[in-house]
């Protein structure tokens, strides 16, 4: 008397693996164990009615102008690390590992302030575009809002972000609180080009000097032609308007290059012939090759992806069939490819990619995995459509040292112990 | 000794008209007109340093676990529409003119809600599914966060959207608070198929009956197939899990169809052979009809844009060129076109489309319009992928009559006068 509507698919018992360690392909849905069932769970679910729960029996609560998480959810939040001896310096995290999908709320995108987050009047603020252009403009932030505006689904991810990978142990902590230097919005601004190309460009520049309106003045250098093809002053995240923590009333946006460019509270666009070689782009921002060289102005963020379930601090409840997924990105374009390993890199499985796959977006990934209570070492492995292949952490080790502290984007291993605690490995 | 570095373009004054009342190419960006500009302003902008903005002088705010939107952005809320006779029973509305982009946030997400917002625990959440089916089940929160997941971002838009639209004469309120009963998010959980997969659904079900766990156990019937097509248990939206009034802990997905069938707080479905025939599909949600009929199971949305800016209550402050921007969705797929009117529908031209382009989703379009001061009317009308063309009032009107309150999608006017002052017509 049963009648499948849906493909039939055989018995989970029967479904083959793609890849050692109990890949399964990326296809089949998870269909067995996961329930309560059983009759037991039925009885308690359908006496709930007598069941003292209240909201089944009192109207609930009123409307609200502005909606909040559930405060079931409040462990949902960003994991703050603060510089304990400068004020307002330091980063937040966003908690990867609870999230879902792409987007990032805006509540729980990644911070990284030098002087604290400034609440700035918007009446007050004005972005100047001046140096090397035929006419320095002022603009104040209620005739921004009527220039044409384009909108972008982007991920920003700091220079620094993963970092703890350098070092010679494996750091133990939640994935999002290591990796978690990288959020994803939709981005709605004014081109540049749109400005520059008011205030007219003259033919010496080739460079920009951004500079935000906080206490400290951060400010960074941007080469002129990166600016022209695609960057834009946003000033809507996620359909409205930017919230204090990443730049209110405006900020750059710097496709698929380090966050820190990305310059917050921007007040000043400065058209040069050289670089500015500010404290953020010579002190910090470069990498320190093992020839003793440094690398400086390495902007684009490489591709990258995490497994944020299973990951650390997670624990798996027993042998059965579990989903796989986690989060890529390129700043060099769309991801084209994410492998799952589930035996520490043997063999790999491709992937399931959640579309619309966006340049310099997040792409999740998902993949069904059958667990047999063994120990098991998940990796992922990222492919842009530009042809970048995420590197294994010795790789990229041995080409760069450990004394680089940036553009950190090997791949990340989760080790599931025989009794499902998952943390972190190299 | 100036440089462009972007194709050239005309002087604005040298752009020509594609269609009446000053519509311009789609593909022209603004240029002019709209700074501060003039040594004044740059004189103002520069002294900047001087002038007492604590900001630039004070280090700001320390890190938030969560973070809100700007102080001077609180205007920027949902309004509220509520039933005095009847506590927590009504509407808030998106406020889509203040907002830019596709995605809604979470905080501004349109309610509504027929007994309060339940604060619902969620250890304590059962969702059971019965009825026509192999065996009952039920399932709790936690196991359903380990079950596979899609994604997938879709508008949700209330069946009683634009309702003001069939009233004699145009009302006079800001575009979100007529239209606004409609938002887009990512949404991420798992797919209906696989969990009436697992219960086994009998030949003869072809209703399921959906039952929310608020104190009114407000319930709906979806046709079978649609669920199994491509409805899924929302948990997540825009990245983190369902607000309280969208549906915390669950809530059902029914991609395309009226808002009312998403069933929120989620706790029951039964698979039947028969529609229930509740209030919520007799009563209500039903259409008029001028022969005396009523349309019932009315479910797909229609093909519907908006002009978000320029948009009522909205002021231009002169002869200007401005960007006409706003948004259009279809139920039956992807929007392909969205044709904008400057001449109260004598003459349309092509707006731009923000891609991606996504089924059942937000399209954001624009174009520019030269507006010489005298009064004009706008329009804009939407062209799905099926070929659905969204009609002129008096279309609606004449098919549908003036007592079916729901359903609306006609073209939507705003008249511009000659002081700037943008209002409502017909």
């Amino acid at each position: 008397m049963t009648r499948r509507f849906i493909r039939p698919v055989p018995p989970a018992e029967e479904w083959p693996d793609i890849a050692g360690g109990g890949l399964l392909d990326r296809r089949l849905f998870l269909r067995s164990g996961l329930l309560l069932a059983g009759s037991a769970g039925i009885r308690n679910a359908l006496a709930q009615g007598d069941a003292p729960l209240p909201w089944l029996h009192t109207p609930g609560a009123p409307f609200s102008a502005y909606g909040q998480p559930s405060p079931y959810e409040r462990y949902t939040a960003r994991r703050i690390g603060a510089n304990r001896a400068v004020a307002g310096n330091g980063v937040s995290f966003t908690p990867l590992e609870e999230l879902a999908g792409t987007i990032t709320p805006n509540g729980l995108h990644f911070e990284r302030h030098h002087n604290g987050v400034p609440q700035i009047d918007p009446a007050l603020h004005r972005l100047t575009v001046h140096g090397r252009v035929r006419q320095a403009l002022a603009f104040d932030v209620k005739s921004l809002l009527r220039y044409p505006m384009r909108s972008q689904t982007l991920f920003i991810e700091c220079g620094g972000n993963s970092n703890a990978g350098w070092h010679s142990e494996p750091v133990q902590r939640p994935a999002g609180s290591v990796h978690g230097l990288v959020s994803c919005a939709e981005w709605t601004g004014v081109p540049l080009s749109v400005l520059l190309d008011e205030a007219g460009v003259d033919a010496d520049a080739s460079w920009v000097i951004a500079e935000g309106a906080d206490a400290g003045a951060m400010n960074m250098s941007i080469p002129l032609a990166k600016i022209l093809d695609d960057c834009m002053l946003g000033l809507y995240q996620n359909g409205e308007r930017l919230r204090p923590e990443n730049g209110y009333p405006m900020r750059l946006i710097v496709p698929g290059w380090e966050g820190v460019l990305h310059v917050k509270w921007l007040q000043r666009l400065e058209l040069s012939a050289q670089p500015v070689m500010s404290r953020n782009e010579t002190a910090k921002y470069t990498e320190l090759l093992p020839s003793g060289k440094a690398r400086q102005f390495t902007f684009t963020m490489d591709c990258k992806s995490l497994i944020t379930t299973p990951s650390h601090g997670q624990t798996l409840p027993g042998p059965d069939i579990y989903q796989i997924t986690g989060l890529a990105w390129s700043g060099h374009g769309r991801i084209a490819r994410v492998e799952v390993s589930a035996d520490g890199g043997n063999s790999w499985a491709d992937a399931a990619l959640q579309g619309p796959l966006l340049p310099r977006s997040f792409t999740r990934f998902r993949i069904p995995w059958r667990w047999d209570g063994t120990p098991a070492v998940l990796k992922s492995r990222a492919t842009d459509d530009a042809g970048n292949v995420q590197p294994e952490r010795a790789t990229l080790v041995a080409e760069r040292g450990r004394a680089g502290y940036f553009h950190y984007n090997a791949i990340i291993a989760w080790t599931v112990e025989d009794d499902g605690l998952v943390s972190h490995t190299y």
